[in-house]
């Protein structure tokens, strides 16, 4: 599968060295915002050796048109801004290149304009798309169904300048159809990102527990989603929507 | 829903206080190997004010046909010994009462006799009837089945006097293919018990943790269990079998 | 050693289990409120075979007087309630016999009755009597001095029906100088009781936790309170001045 | 304090950054074993905008005299080789240069050079020198004097790669003097380095738990170290030393 990847932040750069590393796919080139770096090799510059993947373009050099002719991908990572996709979605659409993106927040008439996308590809949007994250998130919706009396808490803890409460702390507790009362946050030191779903039972207790090492961890999510989207049709997707097969035991 | 407990040990003592709290079941009857506290109220003995409920049968007390004519149940819960349910099985199951038995380990002749009596009844048998537990082991399966890359490694806490491995961390270790050495056992002063299966992903970590705070977890095991068997057929179940609906999201 | 304890509610019965149990004292009584189970063994009460220790006596059975003249003890373990110490007091700290007390609050004029008594002899009061938690304590407090630069927070989990923030939770929070904010509570089904402190480190993270598994860790402390101060004079103590000995390393 | 650093591999590149950030430290030079990156700026290579500090030279540039001539410092912290201090260590002991030795293992003759030249300076040789693991493990000897009938046990937790038992968790075991059998080592995904010192009590559990974020966390201890030999005289220290004094409370 050949990828094209847009954005090259501290997650961007993360998520371009697993995809390097990944014998499942071609990552093509990488569209950044600023022209630093133009045209060195990806891999050169994340200390890689594989001269034949990666050229660094800048957002302004292509238009997205001849960009997606000259070098054509199958999927599109989009880990850069909420602006992008306005860009590149028709073109790539068009092209049913498959969409991935995990911008943190859209407004609302992007998600429009995406969902407008996935009549002609497969779209896949999720603002955490670490696979750990989203089982918890499913393991948990099925524990409380199994067990609706138990008392259920989150406990979040993220680097102490992190200052707004967990986005993915709120989407557990929406799913869970949890009070914000619910989720603790706890603001200490350098901790990465930890969260913990307690499950309190009368006479035990379960806890499900996420802990981010570093940004790879998006990689390996967004390369789950391109592949997986391979086998899907056109359509709107969530991460979700591709572990939910993996749930269904019999 | 009218049950009748075989055994009155720890753990039969934890299970006939929770089905006595419990407003779907009726707790008929106890039967207990020993004739101490012979005919003595259940509820009276545990400290429960509930005249109506539970009264204490010596094993040899009653023809076990003739204690199902005149007490009659719904359901048997097991926490005795691995011999009881060849007393009572037969006669059980001839009456389509349903059987749930939570005896650790059977011989393979007794068994078979279990398999044959779910021809004319439901019957469950679970080494660990806890919800927990059960849910954990399914959990780490489909978490196996998505990420099939990560390594997984079982540490279980017990009491310092509990000798062997734990059956639980045996049972998991088997579920998800793994090597014993994958078990590490802590034995500590006076922990209850506890299991952990975790999950490492390159960069992040997934950890399911089940912690036990008393034998009263047993009961509402034994409880899910009989109450889940009302809706089904003939047949041998496990915990396992009871919760895989639960699972099945779409 | 020869002990005598008041109270004998669920704290009360679990200590006495202790010092049933301890080659190091003898219990010779309890003193309860209520007159039920009066001059019973405690040893048959709580199912241990010990014939020569512990009876029960009602609290208004005796003037302490000739409780103390009949039945001498060398340290009195006080599990009772705030107004206790008022009766036995006076007639203990005049036969130098040592207070063990760990009632959770004491009105201000109980607190200076209590100082005035350990001018006659050594006298301990602790809201939290566990060696754990106040281990706990004074490890944080040192670390806090190595590393003032760190982030500091506190979870407790307890049962779902405890309503109020952890009294330790809230002397752990004084001890570091932390705001109250820096408790997160967490409120889930049957959890005895943990205190988790968190020094969140630039670059590392360092977690202090203690987690109750039954009502006995309280005997130990007091046990361990009582055995401590025989070598003690008169004066007031709390745990945290029988465990500073323990932390001067050289 | 001017320091001088040796080695500029993956703990050193780490060490680098933290003594360029702090503003108790000016780092002088790097001196690393290839010529790569000669006579630039260590500021510049990490990407931090700091003209006026550290210049890295290539270990075969300078005679150690004259580069300590030349470019004199307070303090040199090695996170090199088990060869450097023998180049270095006898100019910098006549210099009176505080040396900060992180290597993890030297041939005994090495030992007894450092302690030789400690005769003339100050210096601290410490195979983990983060502070939250030698606090941890001052925090355990204490606990265990405590209460020396407690079980104690050791979870490691690393990433899968790597192969042998931790040496922070040999010497957690052998300062605690337990059974190397104490020690579970858990290999998973890329978990960077979790130590946990379980104490079982009969009745609770105290945990002491040390979780390595970054290599950076060597930085802080190594700074840590050379700011806290500023105020002690010529000698051999090691990280316990530096921390004792912290532990006595009164």
């Amino acid at each position: 599968m050949r990828v094209g990847l847009f954005g090259f932040g501290k997650a961007g750069k993360a998520v371009a060295t697993i995809l390097l590393q990944s014998p499942d796919v071609h990552l093509c080139w990488v569209v950044r915002k600023s022209n630093v770096l133009q045209h060195r090799s990806v891999p050169e510059f994340l200390g890689i050796v594989d001269e034949e993947q990666g050229v660094i373009f800048s957002k302004d050099e292509w238009p997205v048109q001849q960009l997606l002719d000259e070098h054509p991908v199958d999927a599109i990572i989009d880990f850069s801004s909420a602006e992008a996709v306005l860009a590149y979605g028709a073109e790539a659409a068009k092209r049913e290149v498959t969409i991935v993106t995990a911008i943190s927040a859209y407004p609302p008439e992007t998600v429009d304009f995406i969902k407008n996308l996935s009549r002609q590809t497969a779209a896949l949007w999720s603002p955490n798309i670490t696979i750990g994250v989203n089982f918890m998130i499913l393991a948990g919706k099925i524990l409380k169904s199994i067990a609706p009396y138990t008392d259920i808490e989150i406990i979040e803890e993220h680097f102490k300048t992190k200052k707004e409460v967990s986005g993915t702390a709120r989407i557990i507790a929406e799913t869970l159809s949890l009070d914000e009362m619910s989720i603790k946050s706890v603001r200490a030191g350098g901790i990465i990102g930890k969260h913990e779903i307690i499950f309190g039972f009368p006479y035990q207790t379960v806890r499900l527990i996420h802990e981010s090492i570093t940004r790879e961890a998006f990689g390996n999510g967004a390369l789950f989603a391109a592949l997986s989207l391979m086998d899907r049709g056109k359509g709107l997707y969530s991460m979700e929507d591709l572990l939910i097969p993996y749930f269904n035991l019999r």
